[in-house]
């Protein structure tokens, strides 16, 4: 998606060239006007595909998943907490997922009445590094025995090798933009 | 706002008299259809007012600032955060939120750069209660010597009375629905 990474190539911040921070679209401030371009992609791309519901995970998933899911006929969309509340359902599917930036494992849940099995779901995340969360995410929605539409991400950081994880699963991944290298403050598309 | 009303008195979970859950269309799975209503509301009752950016907290007034902001014109959304992670930039506007229903207090933060003394800010949250959360959002923006063009709340527990503190600064606040009471699992709307 040229839009995309030409506004990667512009505004993302490179350290250590291993991390890219995008908070000034994607992360902290977000762009409303290219995150309708990207619901609309991820329409595109998924067009085949039935779709019920949208999942995602807390917090730069929501906005994402939440634009989007006016291009898929406005379905529901319902985010994996990673800190779930006192409020919180305790009746709860529930995934582990280890963060490498953090150094430390978390759990993430999703309250058993928002997955059904006559669900279709199309995962949705901004960000696909080591896949960790992903598989997190996968797993929780299986446990519902909900099926899986496919896999829809914003960023994907392929030399950090989280497609592999969640292509062995047999689903199909669409990343909008695909990251080879980050080097001397620059970007490598694939 | 009616539809919203006749959404709580369906769907909300009340508990202990005190407090609402809204799981299933609000703060969990998020109701994309009535979050579009919610947004045209928004731009209903603020009209008037000039707006370059919305600004809220994470995590549940995420989705709700994105879709409004598809009303002002498509203005970018900042959100404060409550988990600032390691790869946050430093250089921010911090303030403290006291949170009752876990009893401790918690900072908020915003990177510095995302608001400016040019920005007419419109503050949106999905509920005022006791008003701490709000209060500290208010702070935030004042910090940047930003404009604060209004405050949009979806819910307003009134009986917490948050929004005296706000008023109090001379804010136009705007709440979409206002519980005056919950008894006996239902709810009183003022």
């Amino acid at each position: 998606m040229e839009l995309l990474k030409n506004k990667i190539r512009k505004d993302a911040k490179i350290t250590e060239n291993r991390i890219i921070r995008v908070d000034n679209f994607l992360n902290h401030q977000l762009d409303i006007t290219l995150f309708n371009e990207i619901g609309k992609e991820f329409k595109r791309r998924f067009s085949g595909k039935e779709v019920t519901k949208i999942v995602t995970i807390e917090t730069s998933g929501i906005a994402i998943a939440s634009i989007t899911a006016q291009y898929f006929n406005n379905v529901p969309v319902v985010f994996a907490k990673k800190h779930a509340g006192m409020n919180m359902n305790r009746d709860v599917y529930e995934a582990k997922v280890y963060s490498y930036t953090k150094d430390q494992e978390y759990s993430i849940k999703v309250s058993k009445e928002f997955l059904s099995p006559n669900d279709k779901i199309l995962i949705i995340d901004d960000f696909l590094a080591s896949g960790s969360a992903l598989l997190g995410l996968v797993n929780l929605v299986s446990q519902s025995s909900a099926e899986i539409s496919g896999v829809g991400i914003v960023i994907e950081k392929s030399f950090q090798g989280g497609r592999k994880l969640v292509e062995d699963s047999g689903l199909q991944i669409e990343s909008l933009a695909i990251i080879d290298s980050l080097k001397d403050g620059q970007v490598f598309f694939k």
